[in-house]
């Protein structure tokens, strides 16, 4: 299967409570994609200042790999500062929050496994 | 859980009898990052003339998540060219490859689930 970015799928919209609209563009378009062992690949753009909310999860893991840009990770309640080609993972049972604090887009791969 | 891009695993080595060596940046360090559901989650390099040789995928796929730089995929069987945005994803049962054969770096999300 080969999808050009011209048909691919972007939403924008606001993430578990955070500031602003978060750019969601679908890497994967159905679980089926994902070897029905995902639900979510996403190449996610923050605009400065915006944030996705604290959240938890359950039955599942969330994986980011920054891109480009900097800004602020909740590491399961540990704030650390995050540059491209870092990784965080929220496992199961632990929470995240993300917010840009710079002046540039904050751009990650953003995979969720179940 | 976080890990910098200081401590991230990098491999140079030679796919699946392709030209020359890429680079293989590890997002992710084990299966169970991948909530034992993947074995491989890489940010890849080809460098111009580097190629990643004809393979099938039998009882896993694998996603590539184009980032930069361009090159022809062959997406089972015919050929593509790929762009930053595009994605190609080769199921079981299927075969692909890849071939920088621009004049920058092929830069992409590798991603294969179980």
């Amino acid at each position: 299967m080969f999808r050009p970015k011209s048909e691919q799928v972007v939403e924008f919209k606001c993430i578990r409570g955070g500031n602003g609209e978060a750019e969601m563009r679908h890497i994967t378009d159905s679980n089926a994609e994902l070897y029905d062992k995902g639900r979510m690949f996403n190449h996610a753009i923050l605009a400065p200042g915006v944030s996705i909310g604290e959240h938890y999860h359950e039955g599942d893991n969330e994986l980011f790999y920054f891109l480009s840009g900097t800004g602020v990770y909740n590491n399961n309640g540990t704030m650390v500062r995050v540059n491209p080609g870092d990784t965080a993972i929220c496992s199961s049972g632990e929470k995240h929050s993300l917010v840009n604090d710079g002046t540039e887009p904050l751009e990650f791969i953003a995979l969720i496994l179940f």
